[in-house]
């Protein structure tokens, strides 16, 4: 295939693939599209390991790396101390009464939050770049609006495209002042933060305002059949990620791999509950709980995620150990194509279900026109 | 063309237009798609009225007609005076002080229901089929759940399509059960009264759910590459309602067609404000107002509309003669696509539009594919 984004980013098949699992990384790179590793989550040292690993096991193929970098925050002059003193103490009350209710935490023990870097520190965001750009990648990518400056200046001294997730017009607009080099429309039933508009009515509009800048469409891209009407809108190509969460490679917590193959695509909400901001994720146990009237409302990021991410540690090792409440509670991030999602196979099967399923709408769409 | 579509309706072009104006649903009709008159604010002798003139001309080419029949609501025991005494004295308060407020009221003036037969009440749902069966039309739908059985009766007596929207897969296969035949798949971001689910998520959802029923997408097609899209996605045509408000021949009442014109996709929201259920609608001073937390919280359905059905009356007369705190509060249902309708255009060009806009994305997808 020929688009913008195979030229730009020298791959066969127009796919970018979002995972924090360097082995579907992998796979999808070498199965002719671009793995695309969220290092959000790793320490500088972490991310040097995972991405020798990629370097030898994608024979030179292109890959790339996604960074969780904003280019202000409210919180950055805080230190972690600060930031943990301004959670409210009716806040860690809640909190525990929930892990208690669950069995997740034994009921004479209690919830304490421990000082922990936050993974938005600016000195964490140059650390990573460093270290990303010392291996040949072939794209990054930024998730959290416009990508400080010193991620654009690394792309342009590289040579490596610089990409930016958006979810309004506006922002692709301002991104592209910017020197971002290919934009990612993610529409309102994407996982994960997002916005309000929806991948059918955003991708056109971003089209038409960044042109000839090209752009990825993002959200409720699962199938093939998505996959060609992202193209049909004018996008270069796809960026995907929830489908990946359910793949045999994944590292999606046993408990909610399963949850995800039943679930719905009623079953996600955009909550606030989780970090702060609205991200699309799996309605459990836990969104209810914080959107019970009784209850305190979520806080701003990134206090939210001060108080509830080391929860989410104690939860995802209760549900894999087998604790019945720790499963209700349990979730992750994913878009509304959760209710396509219906079986777990290798990750190089679902990029062949991508093209088998594109080359099929495309040949319905000829008989259509020509019938 | 031919999906499944052209051949159960007999058009050329698998594109359906829901329009409240007959002009539109003339041009969009002899144009070779179908116009379906959305028929519910009209009395059964004006519906008489309307398709008498749609068969005048229309030259025998295929038409339908669109109904707001609900299978059963909760109100529909209670007379019109009844509901009216069951509008809270606080909700008429509210509403006066906003018409005051916006001088589409004289300040002199108190605000006062009068009673009306609502739209929905049985008798008139019967009147009004009653009617479309004595014209040639070649598809009747319903805009809110499952049809009344008489619908469906006469729709297989008739040999007339019968067809429904739908906002979740669990509503297409009870459609379907009840002997629909064309399920309408309504997106999240589509105008009017609308589900979660997007249209990139709910129509291969649906599709799959229902198949071989055919299936129609809509909310968010506005251009043909949101019909090739559709198509794409796997539906049989595309189910369009917003696109014709600022066609040259729409009614639409001029303030709020130079609204829409000048609006971006992020204008609209889901508000229960209007009807009392959410339906997508233009933002205007109106919806801030019901959302600021010192007001009053919307009424159920129907109790909504009374209350504020005769003041939206008010609302469109004032604004039409240039109060402009009318023109203010003035909106309309409206879906996400607003933000790329951008100039009133005859409904025979917005057709013509579709149609290039679909090759033009079929020819970009084959060289994409060839490439």
């Amino acid at each position: 295939m020929k688009t913008q984004m195979t030229d730009m980013l020298d791959i066969e098949i127009p796919l970018a693939a979002f995972s924090h699992c360097r082995d579907v990384v992998a796979a999808v790179t070498n199965a002719g599209g671009i793995g695309v590793l969220g290092a959000t989550a790793f320490t500088p040292d972490q991310l040097e390991l995972e991405l020798r690993w990629l370097d030898e096991h994608t024979g030179g193929r292109p890959y790339g790396v996604d960074l969780l970098a904003p280019a202000k925050l409210s919180f950055t002059d805080e230190t972690p101390e600060q930031l943990l003193a301004m959670v409210p103490a009716q806040h860690i009350a809640f909190m525990q009464d929930m892990l208690h209710k669950y069995g997740v935490l034994d009921s004479a023990d209690d919830y304490t939050l421990n000082p922990s870097t936050p993974s938005v520190a600016p000195d964490q965001v140059s650390a990573a770049l460093e270290v990303a750009f010392k291996h040949p990648i072939k794209l990054i990518a930024n998730a959290l609006g416009v990508p400080p400056q010193e991620m654009i200046d690394l792309g342009k001294k590289n040579g490596v495209p610089v990409a930016a997730l958006v979810g309004k017009v506006r922002h692709a607009e301002k991104q592209q002042e910017r020197g971002v080099d290919l934009i990612v429309a993610q529409g309102y039933e994407a996982g994960g933060h997002t916005g309000e508009i929806a991948t059918m009515v955003l991708t056109p509009e971003v089209v038409d305002a960044v042109s000839p800048t090209p752009v990825l469409a993002a959200g409720g891209i699962a199938t093939g059949r998505q996959f060609a009407a992202a193209l049909a809108l004018g996008a270069a190509g796809a960026w995907t990620g929830s489908v990946w969460l359910t793949t045999d490679e994944a590292e999606t917590d046993p408990v909610v791999k399963q949850k995800f193959l039943d679930a719905g695509s009623s079953d996600t909400e955009r909550s606030r509950a989780r970090t702060g901001k609205p991200a699309r994720q799996l309605i459990t146990a836990y969104h209810e709980a914080w959107a019970s009237s009784n209850n305190p409302d979520p806080l701003p990021m990134p206090l939210q995620g001060v108080l509830v991410n080391q929860a989410w540690g104690r939860i995802a090792a209760a549900s894999t150990k087998g604790v019945p409440g720790a499963a209700e509670l349990d979730s992750y991030f994913v878009g509304q194509v959760v209710g396509l999602m219906r079986q777990a196979q290798p990750a190089r099967e679902v990029v062949r279900n991508f093209m088998d399923g594109l080359v099929e709408a495309y040949s319905g769409l000829q008989e259509q026109l020509e019938g």
